[in-house]
């Protein structure tokens, strides 16, 4: 089994593939998707041979003694990114939907600012809005083809009604991989404004060679403030399993957040835990290791070729599969560029806009497909595109 | 593979028997389990199936389009259960547990009313009370060896500030059916106190010959302050899933419903949705109808020892595999039978007093187990009391 398998996800109740040509208008038989934020991958043997061993033992009760699944994730935190963490620390969502979620419902009150630096996943202002609290945009700008932050605007921006700031790090879209000196800057701008920071670094385990992650946790003077979110579901293309972690060192936001949890009556899904304790081990890590490398030759391949068609410029991905193409070059309507990609060229992708805030004049292609088909998007980019000088 | 194939569930993470030492003081390699309300039998071959298929895929990525899903507990409800629903007032949630605390958190208040008819399921009370919500305890009575209703009193106990009942239908503990009447009394009551009536159906399938189980839905005026519970997992044995039904005809309870689940971000898992719409199935259905002719087997084997022994009475189960066991008879404290029965007989049941007022004196086995183990439990039970007379 190699990545450049191609696997048929249609028909098999996959939203990506499946809801394409409703929503994209892209045609299900010739189409190519490239939105949702999974991949067109089998997950890692490790994984597999779990969920096969829950079939082979075929009783899927309760689960209890969660201590190998914390240990597990331990163990990864400090293997893979130098992260000591208390496994007592751990709560488990519903996915990091639902614990970006929670952490809105248990940290901020109706009307409460909540700040974003977008463009950004889109799903932090969805649940934000839906649960009555304010989205506070504070827009990036790009240097030298990577995102980056200016403080002092968002600080003018600030009226003392924010009381959290969710980052997205690595950054989804675009892949950035903040440095030291930023995730200071984030640091010390919640500090200042006397936010909760949310940090979701469930991109964090698919950083391109050349790049290092640093969890937040590592930077200091910020863990009195800090929620760390992580999940397996990128990472091991997992994401159905619906699962991930809400790490809290502070006993403070802790005590808030577990009393929500409880009163929620939340608690995890056997699936998500016996996989995540199974991915997080030497074994899931080898296959990690060789999962970036691929994604590595997909993006590089990807990259160069959108960047070959004038008018097009592919932010270079530091991490993450996703990439994030800015049409503006080709002094086309959003309408009539976005018309290219999906009724010429038979692609789906996820449109900027929805991404808040200088996300206008992108779309979001999702490159973790086995390469032949990104070869295959590219061909048909650039013959879309053909006319361009 | 017949349900008298005995599983070894220890080591595998199964609360029911990794924790039965922790928490009862029954040795994990002599004791017998009764307590968590999970079978230690195999899920239907059919479901088994629906994973297997899941590992072959190999892909474990979001979820799309659920029609399937949502016309198989159409279907279902309306083969086994005679009841037509509108699939579009389905929501799916993390099982039942976090069903009923969406449920308190979307239709209640901080300081509401909560009203339980005791002894009841235990986690509703955990929640209700989680949520900073009061449990309004109506203790039941038995007669005819049946748990019943007693309004008078419960109307002169309402204050007003009661917004919310909570049914168990079947009941856990005791496995009532209720009748038609009964139904119809709890909705009475419910309209007149201005009550949101949450009916939790979860054990509506395993009914015993002789009985039959009414959908509330299916009840005269109460379709506009109903929410309707089910869920595969107690039916199929896959609790572990995380999956419930949380259904709603009325428009504006919907509506707030489904607020809150987006203000929460809670979605299902794919494992729960592919389960689930392979056991709602007609080989799902002939599965079921096994496993109920086993189940009745085992209640009657074990009323019939357990009422044998003096002092002891099993109130005749009627639905679910959770027998209720009155020790009142044996003029003993409760620590001097809950010790006979975790000390001498070894085996871990739950505690009365867990369910509410009216529990104190009684124990609850869950006989959702291999036939030969019944028989094992039944004789260290009679040995274990064998001194009275
Ligand atoms: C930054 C980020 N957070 C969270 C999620 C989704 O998490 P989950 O599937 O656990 O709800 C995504 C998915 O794309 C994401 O990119
Ligand atoms: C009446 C009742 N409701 C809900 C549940 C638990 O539901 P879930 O596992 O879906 O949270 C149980 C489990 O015993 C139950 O007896």
């Amino acid at each position: 089994m190699s990545f450049d398998t191609p696997i048929d996800r249609r028909g098999t109740h996959c939203v990506k593939w499946d809801a394409m040509e409703s929503l994209y208008g892209v045609p299900a038989d010739t189409g190519i998707s490239m939105w949702v934020a999974d991949m067109d991958f089998k997950t890692a043997p490790v994984v597999q041979q779990a969920v096969q061993d829950m079939v082979d033992h075929g009783v899927y009760g309760y689960f209890g003694d969660d201590s190998k699944y914390r240990a597990a994730i331990q163990w990864w935190m400090r293997q893979r990114h130098g992260w000591d963490l208390d496994p007592a620390h751990i709560f488990t969502t519903h996915g990091l939907v639902n614990g970006t979620a929670m952490c809105v419902d248990a940290f901020t009150a109706p009307g409460d600012g909540v700040v974003l630096f977008t463009p950004v996943y889109h799903a932090f202002a969805k649940v934000i809005n839906a649960a009555g609290r304010r989205v506070v945009e504070c827009e990036m700008h790009q240097t030298d083809g990577r995102y980056t932050m200016d403080f002092d605007a968002y600080d003018a921006q600030m009226d003392g009604s924010e009381t959290m700031v969710v980052l997205c790090s690595p950054h989804n879209p675009g892949g950035t991989v903040w440095t030291r000196d930023e995730l200071q800057a984030v640091a010390d701008f919640a500090r200042r404004h006397d936010l909760v920071l949310v940090s979701d670094e469930i991109h964090h385990d698919l950083v391109m060679p050349g790049h290092t992650h640093i969890p937040m946790a590592n930077i200091d003077g910020i863990a009195d403030r800090l929620v760390m979110m992580t999940a397996t579901t990128k990472t091991f293309n997992i994401a159905g399993s619906h699962s991930g972690n809400v790490i809290i060192a502070d006993p403070d936001l802790r005590a808030k957040f577990g009393a929500r949890m409880a009163a929620l009556g939340l608690s995890p899904n056997s699936f998500g835990l016996f996989m995540a304790t199974a991915a997080y081990s030497p074994e899931g890590a080898a296959w990690v290791d060789d999962l970036v490398g691929y994604l590595d030759g997909n993006r590089r391949l990807f990259d160069d070729a959108v960047n070959a068609i004038p008018g097009l410029k592919s932010m270079p991905l530091e991490a993450t599969y996703l990439a994030w193409v800015d049409f503006d070059g080709t002094g086309m309507t959003r309408e009539e560029f976005t018309n290219r990609v999906e009724q010429k060229a038979g692609i789906a992708a996820n449109h900027g806009p929805t991404f808040g805030t200088g996300g206008e004049s992108f779309l979001r292609f999702n490159i973790a497909t086995p390469r032949a088909r990104v070869e295959e998007a590219c061909a048909r980019l650039a013959d879309a595109f053909g006319d361009l000088q």
